[in-house]
């Protein structure tokens, strides 16, 4: 591989991923030349964090000074967006999607296409550290891979190569591991509100329930009252949820897939 | 308060529970007397990891030298226990259970009853760091309540007293970040396994999701398809659960439970 070389990136999107992937790219000594967005607003604030960034009104960027593209927008702004692209020939187009695959990028002329794919969650309110965010790539030609990866061992120890097969199932774990426990952690803390309880109470059980899921399987190590079959408490429990019925659909749910996992065994999945 | 009082102990029950209350009370200068648990082997395992200990097979312990009686049975054993116990006059005994009430040990003849509630899960194969773990302390008596809260002190840095009331909603917060987010980190891991993906891909995801949940209240900070209302994606998800008609089904009712949470707003509890 080349020594890291600095490229020129334009950035199109605004939003959350853009929001923490630009100042980590000008950090690394790279420079994001242009910036778009389709509302002006976004664009512009995000501009002016970053010194050599022009905000961009089209998506017409054959004049822009850019080696790379990076594409940052909402999934499903993604094909629309590269049927609108216009780049010089040889660049780099590359999207940020968990769920898309690389052929999504086909229509843009003349771009060698690649993924480069931040696997975390951002929110503008709260930094993330990127060095330990898993950057995953890819690409149609070997030649434009190598420079995604480069450019993502600039930003992140941790760079792997994935297929776009593989990549979409390791999105939908994400939703499982991620967007799914977000939810579970919300109605948790919503519980203790109405209970008048602090939420400091639960943490020291979460944070063992992550640790003991990163060292184990899950399932062989559940706990609670679904797993010991203690209808007792789950009758308890759907009881004191009677005023929340969403909730309440939830928790017999999940503890019968409890259930149905421990009686299949840990090493089993789910079959039809 | 008194000044820290060495106590002498009798633990009800091997399990879990037992397996960490006991070595961790007996580092803090706490004489273990007796272990009774029903079948012979756990209480000759956990006696034998405790040199003042000894194994007993009558819950009869009238003449064991015991202070305080600690309860860790299963919840569905409590009862029968508290009716078969003897203990002397003027003994404490507390049970050590989230979801049992005080009142579960008022049949307990002669006993100043309480609660001392270790709120972390526990698994044999894993130590845990008992001076971060929540204790929980209630009883009848202000005096019983400060013996037991001196007691937690000595294993604890924290330690709250709480209702009987309070503490079984705090339970049920706690099926909800613990158990259920542990059953919904197996079935991601499970998917990895199927895609051939190692599972520390996800690691610096799911400590993100948890430090953000940490400060902020999660239904505001909620990202993926379910919230963005990204109709292609979860179409795409749920064909390739099609395999596992359980996890299609936690998915969908999930999504649904974010987009009806984001349309109430991240405040509003859900309502009947």
């Amino acid at each position: 591989m080349k020594s890291a070389e600095k490229k020129r990136i334009a950035l199109i999107g605004a939003g959350n991923v853009a929001w923490h992937l630009a100042p980590g790219l000008a950090a690394a000594g790279h420079a994001i030349t242009a910036i778009y967005s389709r509302s002006p607003a976004p664009r512009e604030a995000l501009a002016r964090q970053l010194p050599q960034a022009r905000p961009v009104a089209s998506l017409d960027l054959e004049h822009i000074a850019a080696e790379v593209v990076l594409l940052a927008v909402p999934d499903a702004a993604l094909a629309d967006v590269a049927a609108a692209l216009k780049v010089s020939l040889g660049t780099i187009v590359a999207h940020t999607s968990g769920s898309q695959p690389l052929a999504v990028l086909q229509p843009v002329r003349g771009a060698s296409i690649g993924v480069f794919y931040p696997l975390q969650t951002f929110s503008k309110s709260k930094p993330v550290d990127l060095s330990n965010t898993p950057l995953l790539v890819e690409a149609q030609e070997e030649e434009t891979l190598l420079q995604l990866e480069q450019l993502a061992f600039s930003i992140s120890s941790k760079v792997y190569r994935v297929s776009s097969e593989a990549r979409s199932r390791l999105h939908l774990a994400a939703v499982f591991a991620c967007n799914f426990t977000n939810h579970l952690l919300g109605i948790s803390q919503q519980l203790l509100r109405e209970a008048n309880l602090p939420k400091e109470l639960l943490q020291p059980l979460i944070e063992e329930t992550m640790e003991k899921a990163a060292q184990q399987n899950p399932f062989a190590v559940q706990t609670g009252p679904a797993v010991r079959g203690d209808g007792n408490v789950l009758q308890a429990h759907l009881q004191m949820l009677r005023q929340h019925p969403r909730y309440q659909a939830i928790y017999s749910q999940l503890s019968q897939s409890i259930r149905e996992q421990a009686s299949d065994g840990p090493n089993q999945a789910d079959q039809s």
